[in-house]
This record gives C-alpha cells, sequence and structure tokens, in this order.
C-alpha cells in the first residue's frame, strides 16, 4: 500500500466500479461512500481533535490510518485542529493526551489496556464524536472500529460503541519455515523475508501489522511450531528484533517457536534436560538475550513430543517439568510460555484422539501461571469436523487457550471456499457441561469460567507472500473472522461475514445478503463432500488433499483413514462409546450421555462416536448408507449452488477478484465431484449395495480414484 | 497491472513525483513526458490507423499496449481512425491488414516473420509515422519499439529505425520446481501456479508476456532442467496448454525441460534407452499428444548425463543418440531439442572445465537440425568470472546456442547490485579465432558465423513471485538486457543500462548517468571482492552465498574452493597452460597463446590459467599477492562508492524503491566485506604474508569466518 498522503485527497481511482483489484488491500478497502450517507458522515468528521501523535508512534499510526479511511471514504481530508469549534469534529485520545477526557469524567478503567470507547459527546455545545482508551494502543483500535463502522454503514450521530477484547492473547501462528517455505501455506511462500533482514524491511510488513491490528490481533509467532533452533540464534534474534520494531506501533508483539532440543543444537549442550542446571541456565541466558533486543517479546511457542519434535519426555520428565522450566526463563520478563497440547505418543494407541487428554489433565494446576496449554479446537487434528477437544473444561486450574486453524490443510487448501468462522462458532458456543450448564468453549477460552489469569485464542495463518495475502479472496474473511472471534469469542459469525463483505467486496445491500449467505453454508457443504456425518481423516497422506478412505499403509496406523473410518463390508464408524475406545468418557456425563445415545447424539458426528451397520435406520427414515451417499451428494449439489449465486453478482464485484472466485469454485466443484465418487466407490466396494435412486453413480471405477496422484502440492513437508 | 481503460484516459496518480511505487510495471513504466516533449509527441502521434485487432489477438494486444503507453506518457489517447485524414496520424500494419503497406511499396522481405520498420511516411501529403512488419508478432515489437523510443526521448518527427531479430530462439529458462519451489531462485517462488491450472490463470501471466514481449523474448522454459517427469503427463500438459494459449498473442512459446528417464518414471517402460524402439515410440506419442493441445509448442530443454541427472550414458549412447532420439520425435512438428553442453561425468577429471569440450566435440555434424547445443558462456559454472567456453566455434556444423545466467546465483543473489550485461558483452564480443579475425561468440551465436539453421540465446530467470518480479530493482536490468542482447549481440550494454533506467526509474539526465555509471562498474566491482584475478568457484558448498576459499571437504573433489584456487604457501592459481591440465589447448592457438603468456593474458583471468607464486612481479610493479588483496579492497571501496552515488539521487526516484536499492546495497557492502576479510584472512594464513600497507587487515580472525554458516539461504536445493 503506497503512503498516505493526506495534502493530496480525492476519491482514488480505484473507486470506479469494476476496475479489477487484487486484492492486496484486504478489508481496509476504504472505497467513496454512496452519497446521501457520505453527505451525512461528512458532516459529522469536519474536524479532527487528535493530540499526542508526534509523541506515539502508535498514536501516529492510528492517525494516519483514520485519515486514510476518511480521505477513501469521505474524499474529503478532515481539518486538523487542537479544539473543538465548531460542529462535527472527532476528538481521539487518551486521558494523557486529551484533558477533555478527564473533564468529561468518563468512565474508562474497565476498558483496560485495549479496550475504547467511540461515542457522541457534547463539547462547547458541539456535538463531537469521541475516540477514547486508557492506552495508545485502545486507540488505535477505536479508529478501527470507527473505520469499520463507517465502512458497514453503521455510523452516525448517534453511534456508541465499548469494545474491550474478551481474550488476553490473541495470535497468530505462523507455520513458516525461515527458508520462506510455509509448512501448509497456500498463499505463496512466508511474507517474513528473513534473508534481506535486518537490513531491508519490507514496507508489506506495516501493512501486515495494519490488517493484525483493525481485527485485534495483538501477537504474532513467525516461525513454524515444527521449529529450526537456527531461530533461538543471535544472528538471527537480530532480524527478529527488526521485525518487532516495525509491529510494535500496532500493538503487535513478536513470539518465537522453540525447539527443546535447542540447549544441544545451538547451544554446545549435551542435554537439553529441563532438570539439567546448565540446561535451564541456558534458556535463561537466551531470555535475557531476547529481551534485550526485543522488551516487549512476547514468548515461547513449543510442540514437544509430538510428531517426532524433541520434548522433555526425551529425557523421562514431564510436560509440566519442560514447560514450567521455559516459564521460569521468561517470568522474570513477563513473558509466556504457550504450550501445545498436540501430542501423540510414537506408540499407537488403541485411539489417539484420548492421547492429550489422558496424558495433561492429571498436570491440572501444575503449570506456571505463564504458561498457557494451547489445545486444538477438536481431539484430531484440524479435521472438517470434529467435537470439541474434551480438555476443554477438564484443567480449570490451568491456563487453556484455543488453536484454530486458519489455513485450510484439511479444507480444500486455497482454491474451496470455506468460511471456517461457522464452525468456530460450533466451537466456542459449545457447552462443556463440566461446570454446571453455560460453561461453554468460549468461556473456557475467554478466561471467564475458571478466572484464568491468561487466556488465549491462536489461529494457524493463512498468510504468505501472494498478492492478496492468503490466495483467495475468501480465505482473506477467515483470517478477519479469527481476529473478530479471538477479541470476542461470542460474535455471531453471520455478523462477522456481513462486516466482512461490506468491507471486502461490496457494500450493495442484496449482494452482502447473497455473498453472506454462501459463506455461511459453506463449511457444511464442504465437510458433506469430504467427510459427513462425522466421519474424519479421510484424505490422502501427506499431502493431505483428495480422499484416501482406502489407505492403510501409512507409516503408522493412526495416519490411515481405515484406522479412522473403520468400514468393512458390515458396518463404518468408530465406536467411542463406553464398549469402544471410551474416548466419550473424556467429556463431563452430560456431553458423553449426549454423544453415546443413538438418539441425541448429533447425525454430523454420527460415525465419530459410533460404529454402525449400513442398514442402521436413521430418524431421517433412510439407511446409514442412503444417508451417507445422500450427504456426499449434497455436498457436491451445494458447489454448484454456490458458483449459481456467485454467477449472480458478476456486476457488484470487479472483474480480477470475480474471475478468480468463479475459477476457485470450478476447481472445488471438480475437488467436491472427486471426494464424492471416491469414496462412494469404496465405500460401495465394501458393502457392496446399490445407490440411492436420486444419486448418480460415481464417474469412474474405484481404481481410478486410488491410481490418482496430487504431486506437488502445495503445503506438503518435503 | 490492471486492465487499460482508452475511455478514460488521463494521467495516473502515479504521475505523481515521489509516489512509492513497488516496481510491478517493469520497464513499462508509461509516465508522463517532460512537457515540451510531450507536447511533440502528441503533434505526431494525434490519430491512430491500426486495422485487423479484432481478427487477432496479437494486434489486439498490440494496440491496447500502444494506447497504454500513450496515454500514460502524453495524457490523451489518439483517436482511432480507419484512414488517413490529417497530420500527426500512426499506422500500424502488416500488408495483410493494410493496403497502404503494399501501395508504399517498401522493401520488407527481409524484416523476416519478427522484424519491423517504423518511420516516416507521406500519406495523403500528410506526415505520418508508420510501423510495419510482414506478420501480427513483428508488429508487436514495432509498438514495444515505438514505446522505447517515446520513453528514451528518441522519437521525433523524423524518427527512423529497422530492427530484425539476430538469434531465432531467444528463450528464458525457469529453473522453476512444479511445486513452485525455485532452484537458485532469490525472487520468490515461482510465478507459475500449476496447482490451480488450468482452471485459474493468473492475470498476471499476461504482464509476463508483455514483459517479455517487450524485449523480445519469444520461449520460455517453464520448468527446472533438473525435471520432474510428471511434467510430461497429460494432466500436467493441460496446464501448460493452458499458460501456452494465454503467451501466445505475445508471441511466446512454451518449451519444457524433459528428464531422460520419463519413459521408465511416467511411462511404464523398463528402459529409456534411446535406441530402443518402445524408447522411441514411446516420445514420439508423447510430441503428438502435447503438440495436439499446444500446437505451437517450442520443444525439449535437455540436462542428461549432468550432476546426477539421468541421460543416454546410462545405457551406453552417446550425447549424439540421445539428443537426435527426442529431435525425432518433434521433427514432424517443427520443435527443437535444446541439449545442454553442461556435462561432467561423475569421475572427478584432471580438470573439470576440459570435460565437456572434449566430450561434445567429437560428435560436431552428428547432430540433427532440429537440436541446438546450449552452452555456457564460460567452462565451469557461471562464475563471476570465466574465460568464453572453448565450444563457441569448435562445432561449425552444430546448431550451438549460449546460456547465460540473469539469477544471480553466484554473484550476490537478489541484494548485490550486478548489472550482467557488461560482463554478457564481454563474452560475445570475445573473438574465438578459429575461423579468422572477428569469428566472436556474437557471430557463434547468432548464427551468422556458420550460417546455423537453428541459432539461439537462452538466460536462466530470474522471476519470480515477488511483487517486483526479481526481487531487486536492479535484477530487473539483467532481464531487461538480457532480452535485448539475445534479439541483437552486438548492442552496448551502456546503451542498453540508459535504455533501462530511462523507462524504469527516471528520465532526468544526470541521474540516468548516474545510475548507468553504478551498473557499468558493478560488474568489476562484484568480480573483485568476490574472486578477482581470475579466481573462480571460492563461494560456500551447496548454498554458493558467501566465502568459502578454505574447503575441501565437499562430495566431490571438484566441488573444493581449494581444487580450484591451488592455493599453498607458495602460490595460487590453476595451472592450465600445456604444463598444467592444458584446457587453454582447447582454444584456438592465437587465443591459446594470448592466455598461455603470462606478458599476454588478461590480468583478471590470470589466475585462472596459471599458477604462479606469491612473490610473482606484475606489470602493476605489485607482487601478485599485493594486487591481490587490493583487488579485494578494491571490490569493498567500489560498494562504499555505489553507496555514495546513489545516495545522492534521492530525489529522483520514488521512496520505496530507493529505499530498497539503499538497504540492499548495505547488505552488499556487509558481504563484500566479508568475501574480502575472509578470502584475504585464508590466504594470508598460508602464505604468512603481510598485507599491503594501504589496505586494512581483515575484521576477524580466520576461524570466525571458517565458522559462518547460512542456514536457510534462499535457493538451495532441499
Amino acid at each position: 500500500m503506497l503512503e498516505f498522503d493526506a495534502d493530496n485527497c480525492s476519491f482514488p481511482e480505484t473507486n470506479q466500479k469494476n476496475v479489477s483489484e487484487d486484492g492486496y488491500e484486504l478489508w481496509m478497502r476504504y472505497r467513496a461512500l454512496e452519497p446521501p450517507y457520505c453527505a451525512a458522515c461528512n458532516r459529522l468528521l469536519r474536524s479532527l481533535v487528535f493530540p499526542g501523535c508526534s509523541g506515539s508512534k502508535t498514536l501516529a499510526a492510528a492517525r494516519d490510518e483514520l485519515l486514510r479511511g476518511i480521505c477513501g471514504m469521505l474524499g474529503v481530508t478532515p481539518l486538523l485542529s487542537t479544539a473543538v469549534t465548531g460542529e462535527g469534529t472527532l476528538c481521539v485520545g487518551t486521558s494523557n493526551t486529551m484533558p477533555l477526557i478527564s473533564a468529561l469524567g468518563l468512565p474508562l478503567d474497565h476498558l483496560g489496556k485495549e479496550g475504547y470507547f467511540i461515542g457522541t459527546v457534547d463539547v462547547n455545545g458541539f456535538h463531537t464524536t469521541l475516540i477514547a482508551a486508557n492506552e495508545d494502543t485502545g486507540l488505535l483500535y477505536g479508529v478501527f472500529g470507527l473505520l469499520r463502522a463507517l465502512q458497514t454503514g453503521l455510523f452516525n450521530s448517534d453511534f456508541c460503541v465499548e469494545s474491550v477484547p474478551k481474550v488476553m492473547f490473541r495470535l497468530l501462528n505462523h507455520w513458516d519455515n525461515l527458508d520462506g517455505w510455509v509448512e501448509r501455506g497456500y498463499a505463496g511462500r512466508s511474507i517474513f523475508n528473513w534473508w534481506e533482514l535486518p537490513e531491508y524491511v519490507d514496507p508489506r510488513m506495516i501493512d501486515y501489522a495494519r490488517a493484525n491490528a483493525s481485527v485485534g490481533i495483538n501477537g504474532v509467532v513467525v516461525n513454524n511450531v515444527n521449529a529450526s533452533s537456527e531461530a533461538l540464534t543471535d544472528g538471527f534474534l537480530v532480524k527478529v528484533a527488526a521485525l518487532a520494531d516495525q509491529f510494535r506501533p500496532f500493538g503487535l508483539r513478536v513470539y518465537l517457536s522453540a525447539k527443546f532440543s535447542a540447549p544441544i543444537e545451538i547451544g554446545e549442550l549435551t542435554t537439553a534436560d529441563p532438570l539439567a542446571v546448565e540446561v535451564r541456565d541456558w534458556w535463561k541466558k537466551l531470555a535475557n538475550r531476547i529481551y534485550l533486543l526485543i522488551p516487549d517479546f512476547g514468548g515461547f511457542l513449543v510442540k514437544a513430543n509430538s510428531e517426532g519434535q524433541p520434548g522433555p519426555k526425551d529425557y523421562n520428565r514431564t510436560h509440566v517439568e519442560g514447560a514450567n522450566m521455559c516459564a521460569d526463563a521468561l517470568e522474570p520478563w513477563g513473558g509466556v510460555v504457550i504450550w501445545r497440547s498436540f501430542v501423540y505418543s510414537n506408540d499407537v494407541a488403541r485411539d489417539r484422539v484420548t492421547q492429550a487428554y489422558t496424558e495433561l489433565t492429571p498436570f491440572d494446576g501444575q503449570f506456571r501461571s505463564n504458561v498457557v496449554l494451547q489445545v486444538k479446537n477438536g481431539p484430531l487434528d484440524f479435521q472438517p469436523r470434529e467435537p470439541i477437544n474434551p480438555l476443554f473444561g477438564a484443567m480449570p486450574n490451568t491456563n487453556v487457550g484455543i488453536e484454530f486453524q486458519i489455513t485450510k490443510e484439511y479444507l480444500g487448501f486455497q482454491t474451496h471456499l470455506v468460511y471456517l468462522a461457522s464452525f468456530w462458532h460450533e466451537v466456542l458456543k459449545t457447552d462443556t457441561d463440566r461446570w454446571g450448564r453455560g460453561s461453554t468453549v468460549a468461556r473456557v477460552v475467554d478466561g471467564s469460567l475458571f478466572r484464568s489469569c491468561r487466556s488465549m485464542a491462536a489461529g494457524v495463518a493463512n498468510i504468505g507472500s501472494s498478492r492478496n495475502w492468503c490466495g483467495s479472496t475468501f480465505d482473506q474473511a477467515n483470517w478477519f473472522a479469527f481476529g473478530r472471534l479471538a477479541w470476542n469469542p461470542d460474535l455471531d459469525p453471520e455478523a462477522i461475514a456481513r462486516e466482512w463483505v461490506s468491507m471486502t467486496l461490496t457494500r450493495q445491500p442484496e449482494a452482502v445478503e447473497l455473498i453472506s449467505d454462501i459463506m455461511l453454508r459453506s463449511h457444511e457443504i464442504a465437510v458433506n463432500y469430504m467427510a459427513p456425518l462425522g466421519l474424519a481423516h479421510q484424505m490422502g497422506t501427506g499431502h493431505h488433499h483428495g480422499p484416501g478412505p482406502w489407505i492403510d499403509n501409512s507409516g503408522r496406523t493412526d495416519w490411515n483413514p481405515t484406522y479412522y473410518n473403520c468400514a468393512d463390508h458390515i458396518g463404518i464408524g468408530f465406536d467411542r462409546t463406553a464398549q469402544g475406545s471410551g474416548a466419550v468418557l473424556q467429556y463431563s456425563q452430560k456431553l458423553s450421555q449426549t454423544y453415546s445415545d443413538l438418539n441425541t447424539v448429533p447425525s454430523n458426528l454420527l460415525l465419530w462416536f459410533h460404529h454402525l451397520p449400513w442398514g442402521f435406520m436413521l430418524a431421517s427414515g433412510r439407511t446409514l448408507w442412503q444417508e451417507l451417499v445422500i450427504r456426499y451428494t449434497d455436498g457436491v449439489d451445494g458447489v454448484e449452488r454456490m458458483i449459481g449465486k456467485w454467477a449472480t453478482i458478476s456486476d457488484v464485484v470487479d472483474a480480477s477478484r470475480f474471475y478468480q472466485v468463479s475459477a476457485y469454485l470450478q476447481i472445488q466443484l471438480k475437488d467436491a465431484s472427486l471426494w464424492r465418487d471416491a469414496c462412494v466407490s469404496y465405500f460401495q466396494s465394501l458393502n457392496e449395495l446399490t445407490l440411492p435412486s436420486e444419486t448418480p453413480p460415481p464417474q469412474h471405477g474405484l481404481e481410478y480414484y486410488k491410481r490418482l496422484k496430487y504431486p506437488h502440492a502445495p503445503g506438503n513437508p518435503h
């Protein structure tokens, strides 16, 4: 984005209807508002009082953003003033920068360090809009709040909003390797160019920080959880510090993924035993070096003893001993250790999904207060649909945060249109029922259930060097929605979708309605063509693209789709009831009952919890086999419906983005058909049943699908 | 680039001085011309007669480009007309599309299929500018020729130019893997997104084709010479065809790197023996399939029996037998086989640089007429400086093309400013002296020396997904210069530099002078700090970044810098005279004498051909050791001078590009000092001599430099 030039404000060329856009602006797309609304807003924003900008990079950034937005949307730059001298002034300040705030006697304490208030006040008899906060970062968030209100048509002369983030740490996890390759990345290479840092800092880093601040994301783990120790060397930390300097004004802290064996690999120690004095010393000295370079360094993210990563168990130590050792090193500086709960043993368990719970719950209450356990939304691994992770609510004396996957490793990469917020909402609103009614996942995540001292929501980033950041237009919505939900896990995914569409694509009401509708239905559609009725882990090995329900020869048993579908000529599904693996018993008694009982288990989790005969009769009046085939077919039909709807709005979206979405929907249709046909073929080869009459036969024989290969799929670890 | 809208022409916003630019436009940057010149051009280009555009995608593309350029530079769109009815008309046509051309009786036959004529003619008494050609592609090149004349201030009422490419195949070789990773790529990932093709074709593909056409590049090998067989599967060819459809209007043909073992890997044969009937059949059927999809497919590029790649020698067949087999498959369709001469045996030779000549010259005259031997500029491997490859001129009965490396594998990657055209010019103007005086490399490459039926110049692309295409502004100049030199190997590198600066950065005369001067001195500066006096292959193993003159433990002897510097306490240099490896005898007698004689060998090739004692007295009056240290030091000083010069022009280049170049120059200075200090330290550790008094000591001890590592260097094969 080119720098903003307040002296030269006019509607930019790209305000022209249907001029092609490359998506680089994301939702910070400040196009001319429609005339009557534009005029009304103009009257309210004639002049701007924004003191303190020369002394604060955060305030300077907030003011620039405000001017950029107002200039773009209203076509004029407000008069910069030092006092309210007429109608239509916008005042932006903290009690430090603006005596007016104290004079007004507004209660602001409850806004904390990051919250903000926007409202109308009377100043010297003039109708004045005020953005107030306790800290500079709160004002920055407030500015973005005001701009969002303008973009979505909500701003008016009575506009009033108060917003305080419910979650303390709102983080992106970049699975970016130091050589620029992104694991499970579908949007090009890493946006972090370590080779050129610290000398050259890509201006894109500023736009990245703006985008995060605009949705309230306040931290970023810049390297892959499958970490390289080099990220902790002095030569690399200097580079991280250069990034941190750019991010700091935007309230964005850097974190690093730390490899547990770093003391050996780069520290020349012979052990990484967390109880060894020299190891503990090494981490402490490392923390000291880091904080000298990066005073607001966030902390370490650690993936330990999981999928081949080193960890404390290599030394017969526990996860607690490992995490607390790191925590002790960071504690003097205020840093946190984020310890991933995604651990599963090298020995294949009876049921892999039970392992993290079994392994970690005994440690509840033993983690240091600056440790946050980062728990994936479900117990398996970011599958298209999973029930909630049973760890939520099960560790009341531990800081438990949630990890969502924004990048669509298991949901069609960048070319499938899948809006994730509806699924995330489904997870967040689920009642763990462990601590009375309403002990939802959201209340675990925001810390309110157990009054956790540190709450956290992390999203695995879908961001890369693609010009449009996320590889596709609609994947931008998932970044946006993650930030909004991390700020407030109670937000409605439909409202978020409408916001994003209005800010990113069009404000035309019918089109907003139609596009939001496409988005909100999209996740269920994808689940249907990939893994309906609670199936999971049915994708090809390694690349995780395309169907492979027949695969039974992966490196370990619990990497096989057959391990998860348990399909044979008699039936299908993983029995996780008390009679099966017992995984269901890891939930609260009430939830366990709901999932165990065939009358109450949600149909979209049926085969997650139950193994059933193909002829099992469902409430729909169809057999399991019929229902399964119909769901797969519905998924494909759903993509066709999306294509039909999208085609109707060619006149409201610019040509480039319209074309890309259209082309990607064709890819999605091809892939959806493939998923449906391959899975139906395979299961039919087992049960030898006929298809429901209204569903078409697979296009090819099973052998065709088995032979398909996807070499060079993006995001696949080398 | 957004599409051009002729109805809405005005000077674009970015005409504003010093608005930041991201470099995406390359040299097709049509900014407003300075007022008096602008008005003069306007008078000559009031209206446009350009028939035939509705029937030809090439002509439509040419007309769009012309309007985009004129609108940008002159601020008005010429009146579209069907006949010359007044002063100041531009007519663009072939004898097919414009009866006027035939009526004028201009001799155009010698322009061939790609050449063009631009000149002034009298039409109905009106002063008229004419672009004429025999074919549509010639007109497209003519349009770019006219735009270049406008951009560089050469267009006027007497403007007259005739231009015919001297080289038939002007190709980019992309070392791009199918997963998007680019070998020796320093500009992000591949611009070819195979995962999304054929459904989605990135609009960037059009801009890529435009850029190539603008400098006359007419073919592109889209995949790495270290090839994957999947590139030849049906599923992949459909994707290539979709690209070819986009490239075709721009005169740009696609080629594929072919892996010699493909018949086994994807053809289910048990052999790839080029004399086996089933193998020959397999390649023929492959060619048939390709040409059905891509009627103008260019052909195959093959790296065989080199650095581990499979080839005919795996079956005890010769390079000729391998190449001719492929050639026979392509011959019916008019395709060519480009066979790389970069072959070196798995057995380490006495002198690796002699191998290709020894192996290939006996086959002169045996290659099919649709085989082109692609010969690297030097006998080793794209080192900072090498003498010419002795194969040039040595195979009079073979089509011999040249391969340059545009990507700077051995010249500091994207962050060092090194303009390569001066070195390429040095190679092209070198007289092989095999067929009388003036039998230069340029005359081998353009085919004029031996009347080759197929001439070729290939450049290993430096293009990637970076917004500025090449990773840095100045690397764009190398793409540009390669195209210009491939069109006409006799062009002057200084003229090319001035063209590029004027088109890309600024037209301000003093700045053009200064920037061109920086560019023209840059290669010698880099050679000095990396490998002065004819040293070569002194870089670190694998990543090829940074100094490693002490390295003696690579996988094979001839990958070791010590193999090439032969330095010990007595002397330094590789003896390639008749008394040494005899490599010098592979040149013509005259050239061999020049290089063998210490009085005539150019100082910049001294240690390439001679092993000399440290105390050897040079014509400069310095000992070899003194001279070596002074050259290294000069290299570093040269970078400092570049920094000083660049700093003076901050007001004529936009802020973003100015900053990036400034930051990269700081990286270059750091690296240059490192190269100098490390090499001087190492050689001093051998000879134990003191440094010349005017040169500073290395900053650190030798052990420091030996310990340096460059993990995660870009472009390094996994």
